[in-house]
């Protein structure tokens, strides 16, 4: 299905898609290089995006493209040795040419359950070997140091999971629109339509940081949750500027706010609202305890293993790195699907994620200062695993620094208007 | 055309020809990283190409995927600077990897006409850019110090650009035919019938290298030409050893046994019989005079300018890299058929390349030292254009360093059984 004949929905809505990409989620720029990465049957999606970013006046537009065929050949048939091996230097070229000012754009549409039949233990050795290799070009993008853009594309596996009693035609055909409409690419002036959204956002976040909260308190059913914010820590969401200046919006769809929490501050209990899918594998039903910003109880009734292998995998994977907020009502909570994608589920529902935290969630002070990030309480990881814990019966509390407790969410909505 | 069942030909050959390029072209070792670049419809032979690097003990198989419209992404929307700029990166840490003892794998079946409608100097401009970057990955193959591997696979539009009277699927399988056929993997045990032409080769490449000639004269329609060959010049073929100590067998299939001319004595007329494709032209006519080794004039009937061009990339364009000798019998050449395709067209006929000279063509003293190449008339250049002068008319003396004149080819063949 890599032929505009062949697809099962109106292949204009990837010229829009692909605009959409290079002039407000990349916002890319005259004369810069741009690396993609992207599933072969995500080509239609690619071949007009990398035709907009020349059509913008960019310099090298390099796409890695990814098979899932190919991927398998090592989980198949490869030897004890190769599972703890990762291809360095194409991850230490893309750090080189992040750190040279080339934006990033990835296409997710990848089968969610592509490794669900392999050994978790390989599954898990072949991850970190993926994740340690991908750190230098990975923290790059979690500094901020480039304008970045992640977008869905409707792949046919993926849209099989999401919708399995459809024909791959029907599943791919449904899950395009609900993609294109969560995108909000589906009106008469995407840009526009996008402006006035990220606009709300902006109001959101501007709120947050007013009161700089101390804390946010989570209370919902399984789940009484303190979470302590980084000192110095800065809400965001929606677009906003990267470290090469160009202010862009990362995520299409993106209906959260986020900021750090402190790795060391947070205690309780908390129950995760939706599965969670990590490398392939199926996690549900995940309660865990906080103690002093680290999980020491962790269990799951599906997938278990996988996630404790997850927690296990660095010192900081155990903490939290980031925590978000997503009203119960938005549009891609209210679709009511699973969509065993993060992008997708992390903006259904507040979340918060294990692992590396964000540069950019800090004042400017110290958002360019590594040691800086690590003294207020930002968490170091080699993962980022975004992880449900919205639902329209959480309420959360903010407690200021002197203890006034303001109501932030009530019943999975924002507790005031804006 | 990416799934077997898509396929106008017999998938199974495309396991034995998976086979043929790990155990007998790449000699992969246990553990060995592998990188292999390949257009995306060659997926269905990448895909069992690394499927058996991985059961012969791969470490990291990483393969490097292009699509055309990508490609001509540049050439139909990008900005005149962008004309000028490549991917360092990339190649530069292929650079780093061929250097860590990772072997190299190309799969060819591209359209060789892909570049035919755009605009020549733009061609140049955009080759050039290319060259340049990936010269310190380039200087890694040519300079042997990895095991490598070049194959075809039949990609739909260099079939038809083939055999353009056939419907796409009869070409494909036409084309498919000649390949297994050509690559000698079509009978009951390719790895055996490769050896014994392997052998066949290594003879004439031992009968050169006795009389060690200090120059060969060539004569046909059009062509009198004396190319002296570089002092220490060893001559080789098929199968020999890279600086990594494995033993593999670059080109699959491979008729030729081939040295390194002196890159200042060559002198006289010679003329093409076969026409080049470069950079998606066509370029056919081709008659040059030679004066101590540099082209000093050159026409062409076809695709003239690209030539000249081409001549003009950098000082050692205008002069010879390698001399290679294929008997008119040899069965591409029999078959007839123009493949516009370097791979199969120079292993159907004598050729010389313009450009960048193997430093694995020289005896052992040498072949490690660039300051010695270049003091024995081995050629620099950031290009390697291979280009047919093979005829059944052509007669070849070698000339000894005492004057003996001792005949070589006779009519396009070898003028002594071995």
């Amino acid at each position: 299905m890599t032929k505009d004949e062949d697809l099962p929905f109106d292949p204009k809505m990837l010229d829009k898609m692909a605009r959409v990409c290079i002039k407000f989620g990349l916002n890319l720029q005259h004369g810069q290089d741009l690396i993609i990465t992207s599933t072969v049957e995500s080509l239609p999606l690619v071949r007009r995006i990398s035709e907009e970013a020349y059509k913008a006046g960019a310099g090298v537009v390099t796409t890695i493209l990814s098979d899932e065929e190919l991927s398998l050949a090592k989980y198949r048939y490869g030897s004890e040795e190769s599972f703890d091996k990762a291809p360095d230097w194409i991850f230490n070229g893309m750090a080189e040419a992040f750190g040279n000012n080339t934006a990033r754009l990835a296409i997710s549409g990848d089968n969610p359950m592509l490794l669900s039949g392999q050994n978790p233990e390989v599954v898990s050795r072949v991850g970190k070997a993926m994740s340690i290799a991908s750190k230098p070009a990975m923290e790059k993008i979690t500094n901020f140091e480039t304008n970045w853009n992640i977008v869905s594309y409707p792949g046919s596996k993926w849209a099989k999971q999401v919708f399995p009693e459809l024909s791959e035609d029907d599943a791919v055909r449904k899950l395009a629109e609900v993609i294109f409409s969560a995108s909000r690419i589906d009106g008469e002036n995407p840009l526009e339509d996008l402006n006035i959204h990220h606009e709300q956002l902006k109001k959101r976040q501007e709120w947050l940081n007013e009161y700089s909260f101390k804390s946010l308190h989570y209370n919902a059913p399984g789940t009484d949750l303190m979470i302590g914010l980084a000192d110095g820590h800065a809400w965001k969401g929606g677009a906003s500027m990267a470290k090469n200046g160009i202010i862009c919006s990362p995520n299409i769809p993106t209906e959260e706010v986020f900021t750090t929490p402190h790795a060391y501050r947070v205690d309780g209990i908390v129950k995760a609202t939706k599965p969670l899918v990590h490398r392939g594998t199926l996690i549900d039903g995940i309660e865990v305890r906080f103690e002093k910003g680290e999980i020491v109880e962790a269990k799951a009734t599906e997938g278990e293993e996988v996630f404790l292998q997850l927690l296990d995998t660095d010192s900081g994977s155990r903490r939290l790195g980031e925590v978000a907020l997503v009203p119960h009502s938005s549009p891609i909570s209210q679709s009511g699907i699973l969509f065993y994608n993060t992008l997708y589920d992390e903006n259904a529902a507040c979340h918060i994620a294990l692992g590396q935290c964000y540069s950019k969630c800090f004042r400017e002070e110290i958002t360019a200062n590594p040691k800086a990030i690590e003294a207020s309480g930002g968490n170091s990881s080699m993962i980022h695993v975004d992880w449900m814990i919205g639902c329209d019966e959480l309420d959360i509390d903010g407690i200021t620094s002197d203890g006034t407790i303001v109501p932030v969410f009530r019943n999975g909505e924002w507790a005031n208007e804006i």
